[in-house]
């Protein structure tokens, strides 16, 4: 009987038809006990025996696939691939396939609310409110800002189109491909990072963790923004330096952010005390219907694979290239 | 010399134009110096002298028309009018003024970043990750809900358009008048009130306070609602009943609310400490440059008005027929 291991959680619990697609296919799993993001340890110890992982963002390292010699495919569930191994991977014989387009509705529509809220100082207010203080914060709309756009990807555009209908600010947006029909309705100015860092009030990072991204933003690009800009990062928490955003935030090198990802999840640090920096929990891709297909499309490929079909979503080639020189 | 008395605070902080409009025309203004919204008595001592009120949400009533023996204009910063008399203005002889246009924006921007807020539990992930907490929450994107629009008006309609740019929600709108053009790419069933509190998962007040809409959402309303709704009012505070939304957020009835807007403001009471209830400071207006639209058209009706010139946004007799309905 083949053996599958659920990293990710929750899992299965609002929709439990990736569990019965198990069932049906005659697979055991199992779910993470733990209940939380492992560890590379508590991985490598829990993986050894196992035909294959559906994996959330916990590293799976050689040391990990040198621990599971039954393992041959990571079936991630979601779009980034900086918590996996590739080139390990495919050394040592294991497939890897993901969920891109799933989360990507979601994470957009997370990306407008942050937005929104740190336009109009939404939480700032909530929470002068729940400790009984009235104040009334002036804000921004979206059509008199300037919009500055890291990653005009599956997310990315989608944030783009969305935006369009708040009227027509400035967009300025920067990407390795500039692609010119990503929001039809949109002016966009195709720029360079320090074009948006110095001239944009708002900036939203949509771009997955690579060596180019890593620490993406650190003082030096803090201290280029204005003082007013509010910053947004829903993608990966490497690519904004913790400890400098901490120091602008503190130091007014800029006005506000709104960080759904960490370095190190669950968070726990100094941004917390800051009430200019709205915090959620990785919640980008957690909504019912995103999570659900992003389960479910994960666990047909583990279905797939160990029946001998061929996976419909392997990770591409670019994307093992992009590790290969990242590594 | 003219005198005049600018209630509403701030204003002419971020744009000096009002001010410089009266300083031009010769009008001596005074800004209300307590700082904060008057109480009717504070008002009816303050006004005895002045030719005209740029005035906020103030109770603009006899007892302070009848102690203002100059008075000859209301000219309101905003469009809600249920804080003046007025029929009590006309038989006066006070003309009453107002922006209904200027708001608009500003406030349904502000309602687009509620419901997303509420939808994705942002609010309650940065309060929790404010003290040390995570948790994951599962949200629902809007074109997987059924949204209820009640008004649909200057802001309703607003909010609608932008709506659609989120995808296709079931969206359920009430109004005195149906449009069939409201939102063109949107497709709109318009029902009765009872068949959006029964079936939305979402509820959004945008109606001015008349007789009709005051308590409109009170005990039997909030029993009616989904277990799981989410209800907002960024409209006026006596538009809920706001023990009966205290009960109903406690006790279950509806899941979560976001209120911009009290019957007292500045607000204090129990809704401060439910987690569930999202707050802000009476912002919906309150963006840079709808608010200074707003004292600007105000401040331009109060120069044409004591110059002798007719007012440009007078007060439409509809607004009149309905506080005579309502007093």
């Amino acid at each position: 009987m083949k053996k599958v291991l659920v990293t990710t959680v929750p899992f299965g619990n609002r929709n439990g038809l990736p569990l019965e697609l198990m069932d049906a296919a005659n697979i055991e799993w199992t779910i993470n006990p733990l209940g939380r993001k492992l560890l590379e340890d508590e991985l490598a110890e829990m993986a050894t025996d196992y035909d294959a992982i559906i994996a959330g963002t916990e590293p799976i390292t050689d040391k990990v696939m040198s621990n599971a010699p039954r393992l041959k495919l990571i079936s991630r569930v979601g779009i980034g691939l900086d918590s996996v191994d590739l080139i390990t991977a495919r050394d040592r014989g294991i497939a890897v396939s993901y969920t891109p387009d799933a989360p990507a509705p979601a994470v957009a529509e997370l990306t407008i609310g942050l937005m929104l809220s740190l336009l109009r100082s939404i939480h700032i207010s909530n929470s002068e409110l729940h400790r009984g203080e009235w104040h009334r914060h002036f804000g921004r709309r979206i059509p008199e800002i300037t919009i500055g756009i890291i990653g005009a990807g599956r997310i990315g555009g989608r944030v783009l189109r969305r935006l369009a209908a708040f009227g027509s600010p400035r967009i300025l947006v920067n990407d390795i491909k500039p692609r010119e029909d990503i929001a039809p309705s949109l002016k966009i100015e195709w720029v360079d990072k320090e074009t948006i860092y110095k001239q944009a009030d708002l900036i939203s990072l949509h771009t997955p963790l690579t060596r180019q991204t890593l620490d993406l933003i650190s003082d030096r690009e803090l201290e280029m923004m204005k003082s007013d800009a509010l910053l947004i990062n829903v993608a990966r928490g490497g690519i904004i330096n913790e400890m400098a955003l901490e120091r602008a935030l503190i130091g007014g090198d800029i006005a506000g952010a709104a960080i759904d990802v960490f370095g190190v999840e669950p968070y726990v640090g100094g941004l917390s005390v800051l009430e200019n920096c709205l915090l959620t929990a990785h919640m980008g891709s957690m909504s019912l219907d995103c999570r659900v297909r992003m389960e479910i499309e994960a666990t047909e490929e583990v279905v797939r694979f160990l029946s001998g079909e061929s996976l419909a979503s392997p990770v591409p080639n670019t994307e093992y290239e992009l590790q290969a020189d990242f590594l």
